[in-house]
């Protein structure tokens, strides 16, 4: 057995947890999850039934992960290479996961859903406040660097780097000048390349079905 | 100057920030942004003006952290000590965390706009997928354990323990056991009573004005 078992449709954010497994040089096992017919072990690892899910068999144990942005930084914790942050690069490093997870991920959710408000009082309560504010200080926040950290690719890049990739291929982000030089800058990496392959791969076989 | 400038307002979730302050025994000056009138300094910091912000300066740099449990969690790394999970709690913990700050957080505040989908393929776009099961997972996930790390308080509960805590109080979330008993678990925190009541005494002082 290897010694993490992916959980992924690939067509799916499970396409973020790949790039990150390659990206660690991780050692795992594909399962493939179909969204009418999900396996009994999977629900039972993960409640949502949400894929990508992660299980690391580690020290005897069964170390189940969820979220892509946790999964992602789990793999880097776990290979503690360069993919992880230094002391100095950690506020960023943290900052920005937790911006695109969080805030990022509501704002392109709820304008998919057509959900928003007007009252300045209302978006107080949101922590993206309006999607048009959450962009313009994403776009801000990646203005003045190259990557996450500045000047050097780190884990966090796999996950940002990906909400912005998706962001602006299905449309659910804007095309700003930082938006897309960030997104060229991340798909030039080579696990990205290897990772997408796989999985175009796998679509390409299911179409053929 | 201390080593942590905090920028806060008592009726606003820098109070799971300042909890953080205290568990991880920081040096930190406090700075009071008004919802009317924010500091310039402060909005240059953080472009989305929101409370809580932490700036850490350290080593001749001034490094802005936003996002609560991003907060939290760096807080943890700067101490270095029992708040930072050991290698095998580390699924949990960054899974617990990254649970809380997304699905947990936008089905909340989704709720509290008055915001959902019935539609079972909509539901799979949001990662919450619908209120009611983002709260049955939840509290799946601590009906068993004490802690997100299992037996023991990690930083991460800061974080996930302020979410059930705040939840609870001001109903956004619904009367669980495994939900009333972890919020009184944390409650007995010594740096949760020392936070609080600074947040309380400044909440007091400002109705007397």
């Amino acid at each position: 057995m290897a010694e993490y078992t992916f959980y992924t449709n690939p067509m799916s954010r499970g396409q973020i947890v790949r790039w990150a497994l390659h990206e660690a040089g991780a050692d795992y096992d594909t399962v493939l999850v179909d969204w009418a017919d999900k396996p009994s072990e999977f629900v039972a690892t993960n409640p949502m039934a949400k894929v990508p899910t992660l299980v690391h068999h580690h020290g005897g144990h069964d170390h189940t992960i969820t979220e892509c942005a946790a999964i992602c930084h789990y793999l880097a914790e776990m290979t503690a290479n360069d993919l992880l942050p230094r002391k100095e690069e950690k506020a960023d490093y943290f900052r920005y996961l937790f911006f695109a997870a969080g805030p990022v991920e509501q704002a392109v959710t709820s304008r998919a859903m057509g959900w928003s408000v007007d009252d300045p009082q209302k978006q107080g309560m949101l922590g993206f406040g309006s999607y048009e504010r959450a962009m313009d200080v994403f776009d801000g926040m990646l203005s003045n660097r190259d990557f996450v950290c500045g000047d050097r690719f780190t884990m966090a890049d796999v996950y940002v780097g990906s909400q912005v990739d998706w962001g602006l291929s299905f449309g659910s982000m804007p095309e700003r000048a930082s938006f897309t030089a960030y997104a060229e800058r991340v798909r030039t990496r080579d696990a990205y390349k290897a990772a997408k392959a796989i999985d175009m791969q796998l679509i390409a076989e299911k179409q053929d079905d």
